[in-house]
């Protein structure tokens, strides 16, 4: 900090804000509705244009691509990314229950769209492990394998005819994808892309996480060659888990083997190229090579014919014939669909504006749900499963230094090439193979397993919508995963509302500074004056809350002051005109005095009643508030509305304030929940002779109580808003000194409550 | 406002946060977790006594009641209630598709238990129309007529076992009671009273509005005396609607005259009754009145026969046997239960908080939950329905000057009366009688249609919350309607704080005011520092919404300038290098400064691509801001962390701010994305030499910056938090003085990247 710290020196007036606005010329602002909506529905040329080059970002970059110094980039890191692509692609088709021809598919198809629509220049559309699982449950689901099981009498065992469920599978995997697109192009055109902000960074991560661990266990099925039963639907992941413990006798060894020497070879040359990152001019193309030697290995040796290996078997060559989605099962996928849509969606976006950022460019959210729409739409014709974000394929492109969808147009050649030409010499690869490298790509994921350690200690409820995430995912099903995870985290922002503790807080020393005397020592006490601060917006939610708050914080419930007031008073006029009748002659003598005790204690017991109800309720609640308050004075309340506010009689009694400030710095909006508690409030203050001051109104929320009618008919004065608490607070003083004066002039006209006020303080 | 106002007068040093901390004894408040723990389960004899008086409050209100004072009033008010609760509990128990025996068990039963747990002194728990209907739909659908229904050959008509069907539908209802009242204990006990306040006040009202117009289109049934077959699910009330109307010409001419006469005189009453409400001792019980009326005619004349009528029918005389609920059908009913439970316990809820101001006690939501979940589950056992608070009852209650629950009591014992043997002579009452005094009751329900219109003009966001609440009530179902209100409540207020706009404020005058200039005219500019304020909480979902304001009201990305200015640099640095390997001898001159035209090129359109991304993402943002930042210096970033943070340079070369102060008091909450967006800018603004001040951070705010890591490694230093917005920009003018001598020494190192910035400076 400085040395010599510069000095604060203000002289100005006190300003409320209609003073404040009329010293200073406050300008009217409309913002008229008319006019908005004209405006979005403005049409010209320059608005078309704009709209063609957003819905068409290739029109754009296209145009100035520099040919002479990214195209050799973009070529090399493409066709470096695409040996990643074919294997990956053909792994998490194995996860989504389905044949490897379909994560060529997927690896091909919804890249021709993206190219022309995708505002991401990195970015390569693929494969994606989490929403590949999501599919296979519903592939299996939809297309059990006992469907396709006959007994087979000659050959006495149960045969399952895998390629016409193939078949089927791969139509649902289209339709299910169909209708994925539809909603992303449907959220898309409606500019919700914002949607994705629901989704909090450690729903994600704990969303990830579990999903992670879901694809481990799925694919242990592979790397131990056991064959389990497919289960759906809340703690499917145990039973599985619990099948493939069962199966561990029976492991197929040749399978194991081949599973953890390419996992070893996988980890190490990974680990190698990470670290010689830096002399390296692309990354290395380890997966396709695994798959390679595999194939090399296990094809002229026939061993998955000797050991019983499960191989990924023949690959139709050639582009697929297109096919018509199955409308009718649309309306089963429907939830695995939205959570799809939405969780490829914010993967998506994730990846994209990681590397825009790193880049320097800018990611529209509405056009990038576009794109992937149109990228699962005219993909889900050609039997994809639903795509995303290729991660690691994506990751490749941009080390290796690709600058634009050229790249990603590479990736499609060498895909092509696969499907159309290499596909055929696959067939022997084992499965097993395919399923350690999804398993070593998880790596990452999992390590994320100690997130809620380190969260713990930044954020309880951080740590929280983690966890609720996770234990969701994981033990329902990832469609649920999501719907609880988004519930959790947008809960506890209004859990965060509202559980604030408001506090009293007053001046420090004299420097026209509150804050809250329990935290600073030198804090001077203000007579006479209450200044409660309350940080959350008010609204439905909390109203209640902050009413209790400020209560609890004064002292007392004005309310129920009154209340007690207004009985005590009603049966104290009942019993003076029963004594007039009776004893017209001896007013105010002992008697009376001794009549007006037994009041006094019938008014002590309703209290006590209260009390203890309040007790159990709010027990931080002083009781001896509204002892001190007893019947201060003879009139009625409906009576006094129609003079001053009771200046006069505050003085001349026992008042712990005269006026209350509310800190309204840090209530970012407020309903018309929270202005009728305001409105309320403020009557039942008025009512027993306190101001009610607003301080700090933010612009935002006076134009809400504005509107909300909380200055109409003298609910709220508009001259009681100050523009800080310390305006306030000086002209709080100075009207009661003011006031007092008066009061002590009028005193003298209610003498005649001051001996009953007597008996009061010799009772307690 | 007043003549003269007091004069504020501050003269003080500039504190930022530690310095003040400091200065006034900041002392650290510590509140562990274990201890809290601790607190709650602390056992002692005390809070043993505590908690039996908060779960059985008879117990604490008994000792002291006044018999002689209240007795009297008590009873006259529970007899004259009684004889509104039992035809409404059978009118009720049509609507759930029960037979009228069930109203008058759910208006009996339940009392009981909230005798003895209840906490608002005047209530009355039975049923309620908009529970019934909910309760309706299941039984219809869990026991459909069909289920029932037979050709009798010798009448050549199907036939329906009433009696039968009446009987399994009582045990559906009793187990959906029995659900419904576990999941309120459930509730209650887990301290869990709060989940009402979720229910905002727009949309109770939408849904009950729609829940009214449901209720009035199934009584119209009984009203014309048609029969419609039962729907349920989405749009079900647009078919019973349909069928109704198509049914129109078979009414039965007897029932409709008995339903508008007893309407008439239902309305007539009400209303005299309404007007000389004063000069009553007590409400009129008009209803059981027209019911006598009704059945002495309908009865004696034999008019349900000869008409064809629908009739109460007979009522079992005597105490029900208890039933065990039938738990299989729970998992089918989940849902509804839930709502029932919500619903139920908001409308006992809104009812007591209502009379509890008006008497001045408390209710405590938790306790009055578990009492109505007791009520509910004692009541299970008996075939009730449903229950909350019997409202029309309770007004009634308290209109007639009832003051505990002796007042149930009464009510109690008239419906047992009914119960045991008035019940006999009430079996020839037409059903449309019963129709016309539910129908009759809706009045103030219906009325509640126009609040849209009032709502619109206060708040558009709780009109929003009204009209879906209503539709989705209205067209789908109840309990689709609970679920889909209380989201759109709830993402309302997400929106509202994600949609905030921040602005870009300054002073007043000299007044150490800081006001959005757009606002107030006589704004005083401050050369190079800019200030921003922003009035929502910072979290996951509008962390980047921040961010992006920032930006905008700055006018430059800070991250994109650092980009491309580190971009240029390099290339300038490449360009140099070759320069000097070429020409050794001729550097710095003409030759040179060619190279450096075609580089500044080749930057601006790289320039122009970002401007043309962020034409279509945020048009708002002005395209010339970091044009002007162009190339300022010749230091790398890198380079430059190592040194002071460019103090110097920042001087020589046109710079608009070289402070960003943000005014965080409406800032009522952050979470861990928040603080990473924070850190994230704090870093930009630091490699561009901009200083970021924190200023007026709400404590809760502080707490959770320095929990969440924001100050740990040098992110945020803490003496850039002050406390006022004028402290920062005191401080910031000050010390910018002090930087800029330094700079003046300084410059003369660096001229040689004068002339390169006087080629810019040319160029636009």
């Amino acid at each position: 900090m400085h040395r010599d710290p510069p000095r604060i020196v203000i002289d100005r007036a006190v300003y409320s804000l209609p003073d404040f606005d009329r010293e200073f010329d406050k300008k009217n602002r409309h913002f008229p509705i008319d006019e908005k909506v004209k405006k979005v529905f403005r049409c010209s040329v320059s608005r078309l244009r704009g709209l063609l080059l957003r819905l068409l970002p290739v029109l754009s970059w296209m145009p100035r691509y520099r040919v002479r110094e990214n195209l050799l980039c973009d070529v090399i890191s493409g066709v470096s990314a695409g040996t990643i692509q074919v294997p990956q692609g053909m792994a998490f088709a194995l996860l989504a229950n389905l044949p490897a021809v379909n994560g060529l598919y997927s690896s091909f198809f919804p890249l021709i769209p993206y190219f022309f629509m995708g505002t991401v220049h990195q970015m390569v559309p693929g494969t994606f492990a989490v929403l590949s699982i999501m599919v296979g449950i519903v592939c299996s689901d939809l297309a059990p394998e006992s469907d396709f099981s006959h007994f087979n009498v000659t050959l006495n065992a149960t045969q399952v005819d895998l390629e016409r469920m193939n078949e089927v599978r791969l139509v649902i995997s289209g339709t299910l994808a169909c209708l994925t697109a539809l909603i992303q192009i449907g959220l898309g055109f409606l500019q919700f892309g914002f949607v994705a902000i629901y989704l909090s960074e450690s729903f994600v991560r704990g969303f990830m996480t579990a999903a992670g661990l879901q694809i481990l266990i799925s694919v242990l099925k592979y790397i131990f060659g056991i064959h389990v039963p497919a289960y759906s639907g809340p703690l499917a992941v145990i039973y599985t888990l619990s099948d493939i413990i069962c199966g561990l006798p029976k492991t197929n060894v040749a399978s194991l083997v081949f599973a953890l020497v390419s996992a070893v070879v996988l980890i190490v040359v990974k680990e190698l190229s990470a670290r010689y990152r830096h002399k390296l001019p692309f990354p290395l193309p380890v997966e396709i090579i695994v798959v390679i030697v595999a194939t090399a290995i296990s094809g002229p040796l026939n061993l998955p014919a000797i050991y019983h290996m499960d191989k990924v078997g023949e690959i139709q060559l050639g582009f697929p014939a297109p096919i018509v989605p199955t409308v009718s099962q649309w309306s089963y996928m429907f939830g695995t669909a939205f959570s799809l849509a939405i969780v490829g969606y914010v993967i998506n976006l994730a990846m994209g504006r990681t590397l825009a950022a790193k880049h320097g460019y800018d990611v529209d959210p509405n056009q990038e749900m576009l794109a992937l729409g149109c990228s699962n739409f005219f993909g889900s014709f050609f039997k994809i499963h639903v795509i995303c974000c290729a991660l690691s394929v994506t990751l490749a492109v941009d080390s290796a230094g690709g600058t634009s969808q050229f790249a990603s147009l590479c990736v499609m050649l060498v895909v092509m090439l696969t499907m159309l030409v290499l596909g055929a010499f696959l067939k022997p690869l084992p499965k097993s193979v395919l399923g350690a490298l999804i398993a070593v790509n998880l790596k990452n994921t999992l390590l994320q397993l100690s997130d809620p350690y380190y969260l713990w200690k930044k954020s309880k409820s951080d740590c929280f919508v983690w966890v609720v995430s996770f234990l969701a995912t994981f033990f329902l099903s990832l469609p649920y995963g999501v719907a609880v995870g988004v519930s959790t985290s947008i809960l506890v922002v209004i859990f965060k509302t509202q559980f604030r503790n408001g506090s009293a807080i007053t001046q420090i020393a004299e420097t026209g500074i509150y804050k809250n005397p329990k935290v600073y020592s030198k804090a001077t006490s203000i007579t006479g004056v209450k200044i409660v601060n309350y940080c959350s917006p008010i609204y439905f939610a909390n109203a209640e809350i902050f009413r209790q708050r400020v209560i609890q914080k004064t002292g007392f419930d004005p309310v129920k002051l009154l209340l007690t007031r207004q009985k005590f008073l009603e049966k104290e006029r009942r019993g003076q005109a029963q004594e007039e009748k009776q004893e017209h002659a001896r007013r105010r003598t002992i008697t009376s005095l001794v009549t007006m005790k037994t009041q006094t204690i019938s008014q002590l017991d309703l209290q006590n009643d209260f009390d203890l109800e309040d007790g159990s309720a709010c027990p931080a609640e002083p009781p001896l508030s509204y002892i001190n308050f007893g019947c201060r004075d003879g009139e009625g309340p409906d009576q006094r509305e129609n003079q001053e506010p009771a200046g006069p009689t505050l003085q001349s009694h026992p008042v712990p304030f005269h006026t209350l400030v509310l800190d309204m710095a840090g209530v970012c909006f407020i309903d018309l929940m929270g202005i009728k508690v305001l409105m309320k409030m403020n009557t039942s203050y008025k009512k027993l002779g306190i101001r009610l001051y607003l301080a700090n109104i933010q612009a935002q929320v006076h134009q809400e109580l504005e509107e909300g009618g909380a200055f109409e008919d003298g609910h709220v004065s508009r001259s009681d808003i100050f523009l800080s608490v310390h305006d306030a607070v000086l002209f709080a003083q100075k009207t009661a000194t003011e006031r007092t004066k008066e009061a002590n002039v009028a005193q003298e006209h209610d003498f005649d409550f001051t001996d009953e006020t007597d008996l009061e303080k010799k009772m307690f």
